[in-house]
């Protein structure tokens, strides 16, 4: 049993194999995001905090940040958005950038231990974000493609994780602080893709004995209807031992996936949460209803 | 790889383990439906009709026929129903009955081979549903508990299938003609309900070489916004090897959660029967539209 402990200075999250499934929330990331990207640049966070509360509200159990933003000054943005997060929300944050220089401001001004988001299996970000993650005590999540790229290959990608875990033992990080993204392919594109990330997180899981996590919305990639397939995408994830996610809570239909398959995994002793978030059942038939019902149940959950 | 080749006069459907997941319609049965029963018995049939039609239409591969009504003359009933469903749908199906009286009548006049629901572990019943399966040439579900009842204990349900599994060659029935039913418990009571089935259908597929089945609906019992359980339930059962259920085809949710399993077992090659069905993609967020385009996605696609 393996537990990666998160935190802000007020809360703890465990994302852990005998755990509820975390949900990381993905908004607040201004990639593909016109309006948000030039609101940030010109220095308005209003709808990064909106964000982050909806977020919280829906479900998520953390929140990614993410600044990246072509030309723009990142680390200062990024540093300045973490702050305001985690000013408005007590929730853990996972500290996104490709940029080294971000990552550091981030964790610079960070309160608690950050999931920093990512490391990958290139010679280069290994010995710089490493030694950033030992240096601030945080944990990392470790995506596993090199300088090769992204092997379509999972018994390559299960290698170059093996190799990320190697090398932060080399540097004091413990397993127990790298959450392993297997990279899921979208299953449009390679019709195995499910199967195969399900046999490498169980391996993960089983022999690297490390948690994990993925983008969990490219695997829909050019379907329609997404979010039924990313739902049960989700849901046989966690079946197969995935113990986060990063993705949009949003989506009832997601938070809802990944909340009953912790009913049927035995995460949810007695249904408690499933209980207390849907219990306002609505009318059959009423959708609209029924998710204006669940998220008041939602935000009914949060004032208790 | 197993196959279990079930047909109507005119339609073949396989339940096989390297196939898409079967749906068995469940609502031709007049257990708790007073209005149902009470048609029946008066000899009104068109609801039977109707509710055969709109299951196939909502997305059902075969549908179970269950005239139980106490006092009422279950063979005729059950033999009528037979027939008047085969005459508007071509899909096969599966008889139902607990007296085997009523499974004979209704063999009697199927044309096809059909699915016998069900035999169990108990003696008599061995030895009265079985030479009829043998007889009419027919597959059967079979039920994992015995004279003892259910038990709570996985390893006792997996040996009274393989009893049954074993008993049935001696009467000349493959176990390919054979569809396990491995009993799943309420999760609201056993915590450990949705963990357990996963193992037994695992057991059941990789030892016996069945293929399962199961009534789908029973393991969110007690619990509010029951299909997003039974959904997560369909879509771990179907990651863990299992190959058809008996549900409701109704409830788009529940379609939709087995469809999105197909495509991530890599069983809905390109995709194709997902995006026909759902290419009609409303507006973000309007979900009662959205419900709305699904259902003539469905029907567009029957018309192609």
């Amino acid at each position: 049993m393996t537990d990666t402990v998160i935190s802000s200075d007020r809360k703890e999250v465990v994302i852990g194999f005998d755990r509820p499934f975390v949900i990381i929330g993905e908004r607040i990331n201004p990639t593909g995001r016109k309006i948000l990207a030039a609101e940030m640049v010109a220095g308005d966070f209003n709808r990064v905090v909106a964000d982050a509360l909806a977020q919280v509200q829906a479900g998520a159990h953390m929140l990614d940040v993410n600044a990246g933003i072509p030309l723009a000054d990142e680390p200062a943005l990024l540093a300045k958005a973490v702050e305001l997060v985690q000013s408005v929300t007590d929730v853990p944050l996972s500290i996104d950038s490709s940029i080294v220089a971000a990552l550091e401001a981030g964790l610079s001004v960070y309160k608690g231990k950050a999931l920093v988001n990512s490391v990958t299996g290139e010679e280069d970000r290994l010995e710089s974000v490493l030694p950033l993650v030992k240096k601030y005590g945080a944990a990392v999540v470790a995506i596993s493609n090199d300088e090769t790229g992204i092997s379509q290959d999972p018994d390559v990608r299960f290698a170059v994780a093996k190799k990320i875990v190697e090398r932060a033992a080399d540097h004091g990080i413990p397993a127990s602080d790298i959450v392993v993204d297997p990279l899921v392919m979208p299953i449009g594109a390679i019709n195995q893709a499910g199967v195969q990330v399900m046999r490498l997180v169980h391996r993960l899981r089983t022999e690297l004995k490390v948690n994990t996590t993925c983008g969990a919305s490219n695997v829909s990639f050019g379907l329609p209807e997404r979010n039924g397939i990313n739902a049960a995408f989700l849901t046989m994830a966690i079946a197969s031992g995935m113990t986060s996610a990063i993705t949009n809570p949003l989506h009832l239909e997601v938070v809802k996936a990944c909340m009953a398959a912790d009913v049927m995994m035995g995460h949810d002793p007695d249904c408690m949460r499933w209980i207390r978030r849907f219990r306002e059942v609505p009318a059959p038939g009423a959708e609209g209803e029924a998710a204006r019902g669940r998220r008041e149940g939602g935000s009914r959950r949060r004032r208790e």
